[in-house]
Order: structure tokens, then sequence, then C-alpha cells
């Protein structure tokens, strides 16, 4: 951030009044501009045993598998969401059946969110962003073609979960060293 | 919104190629400004089968009775967020026994999180942004005072599931008409 979305002159970064951090300020019209995490909501979509993944065909992680997710919009809910993104990704109707897991990871201000769902009909297809979608068998995930680390550690909970026929709702994060961009923040 | 954050030239707004919503968009560099849900990240704090809440020295809803939450910032996790808050609004230190409602409220793009806590030591007062804070016996809770839906719908789903001595994790919405402002989004 340069500019004052408000008034277009140019923010600076300081500690405004009655603040303990850094923020942009606009040196002219005095806004400050809060930036905080974004939710990334998605869903883990059952049917008949197997998982239904997304092979990536946009960056980062072309050509990785994913669980269909993406950030969360203004204006709807994180079930809105996690729905949402299972039809844009894979073209599938989904039943959600509860809150999964939630993973905070800091150095990238995001918060990953998904849901548990069942296919509705069985039918799925590859959306814009995927090059193709599959179901897997639990024993046949592809554990080294994976796109991002909260994908691996909830695939990961949900197969123990699945073999205990025991599913609770996992709160985790996932931390690497902080961008050295984002160290005043 | 009516600059570019990145380049200071007015924004339009517009469905960019491949989108489906309208964004921000700079009319001179083509930087794309998404804006996405906050989330306010806070405690259900506990001690000795009493629950603090605080009484809001700032705007909105001044002078009513919250429990302690706050937008969560960006470096950290809803946790941290949780406990951040807690101890800026009520001086008080907890320990997070586990996540207990998400409450999403699309028409103001936020979703809410409480963590279930309880008091390390007993000790608590008043931060920079509360009146005063207090234990309130779970019958003495004072519903006509309370700041916001969240809070009351958390405090109900808490005395109900207290009384069972079964908590599960809530995951609710709160919907109201969407204001003019946001129609496009």
């Amino acid at each position: 951030m340069k500019y004052c979305s408000t008034c277009g002159h140019p923010v600076e970064q300081r500690i405004p009044e009655g603040d303990n951090r850094h923020r942009y300020v606009c040196a002219s019209c005095d806004t400050i501009h809060y930036q905080n995490p974004r939710i990334v909501a998605g869903t883990v979509p059952v049917w008949e045993g197997k998982i239904l993944l997304c092979r990536r065909a946009i960056e980062p992680r072309y050509g990785y598998w994913t669980l269909p997710a993406g950030f969360m919009e203004n204006a709807e809910t994180t079930v809105e969401a996690a729905i949402r993104e299972t039809v844009e990704e894979a073209l599938a109707d989904v039943n959600i059946e509860g809150l999964y897991s939630i993973i905070d990871v800091p150095h990238i201000n995001q918060v990953h969110m998904f849901y548990r769902a069942t296919l509705k009909d069985g039918q799925f297809g590859a959306g814009e962003e995927s090059l193709e979608t599959q179901l897997f068998e639990l024993e046949d995930i592809p554990w080294d073609e994976l796109s991002f680390p909260t994908v691996r550690k909830t695939l990961e909970l949900f197969l123990e979960d699945f073999r205990k026929d025991d599913f609770s709702v996992h709160v985790k994060d996932i931390r690497r060293p902080m961008p050295l961009s984002s160290e005043k923040y």
C-alpha cells in the first residue's frame, strides 16, 4: 500500500494514537487503513467413502491436487463460501455435514476453514480453475502431489477420524518464518 | 474506496476478466482490489462458574456489556487474537479450553469466533476500551444491556451447554437486510 484509497494521497506507516501497531495512515486525510487476515473456505467432499479432489489449473501450485476451497467473499457466510467454491472448482453440489478444520496460517495472514460435505448426487467435474477432478479412495490420496499444507493437514485428520467414524472439529495452526516484508505488522 | 492504493489513480467498479463479481479495479495500473470479510475473535471467560463481561467504553454500543472480542490482526492466530483481546479489554489472562462459536454476520462482512476460556488466576480489570468488567452469575447476565447479537447468541448457547455440561462447537449465522451501499458486492 502506497496511496490512500480514500483521498489518493501517499500513506505513511506509523502507530496511530491509542493503538500499539504500525498501520498505513494517510498523511493528508488521516484515514487509518487496517489490514486483516482473510478466510479461505472449502469442503472435504465425500461420495461413497471416497474423497473428491481437484487438480489445480491455476497458480500457485498449478498441477497439484487440492480440496475445493478459496477466498471467502463479502456478503456470504463461511458455509456459503465453502459450497460456492465446491461448485466452482469441482462442479459438485454438496450437503454440509459440519465444520471440520480451522487452520490458522499466520505468516500469510490467512485462516483456512474446511467443512465436511457429501455430494448430493455423485456428479462432479472440472471447473475453470481445475485441470481435472477425481474421487480418491482413502488409501490412494496423492500425498506427494498435494497443493497446500492446510489441505494435507485436513486430509490427515480426516483419514484418522474416518477410520474411527468419529468426527470432531479441529483447530490447528501451521507456522513458518514471517516474511521480511511483513515484519512491521 | 475511490483511489488505487498501489498507484494513487482513481478506481472504477467492474467485473474483471475471468471473474463474476464487481471489484474495485484501477483504471490506470489494472490492480484489482479484493475486499473480504474480517474475523472478530474473542472468548467466553469463566471463573468459578461465572462469566466475565466488559462494559464498552467505545462506540459502537458504548455502555453495553460484551464478551471480550475484537478484530483479528495480521500475523496472529485466532487463538492468539482471542487471548490478546481478553487481555486488552478485561486485563485477564486465560487458558483456552476450545473453540465454541462461529457466527457469520454476512451483512457486515464479519465472522465472529469465540473460544471457551478459563481465567488463570481470577484476576481481571477494565482495559482501555472498557468502562468496567464484572463476573456474572449465569442467572444475572444483563440480557437487556448486551452489546451485539453475536454476544447474545454465544451466551445463550453457552448457558444451555453449561447446564448440560456438554460443550460442542456451534456454527450459526445472523442475517439482516444487506446495507444499500454494499448491494453490488
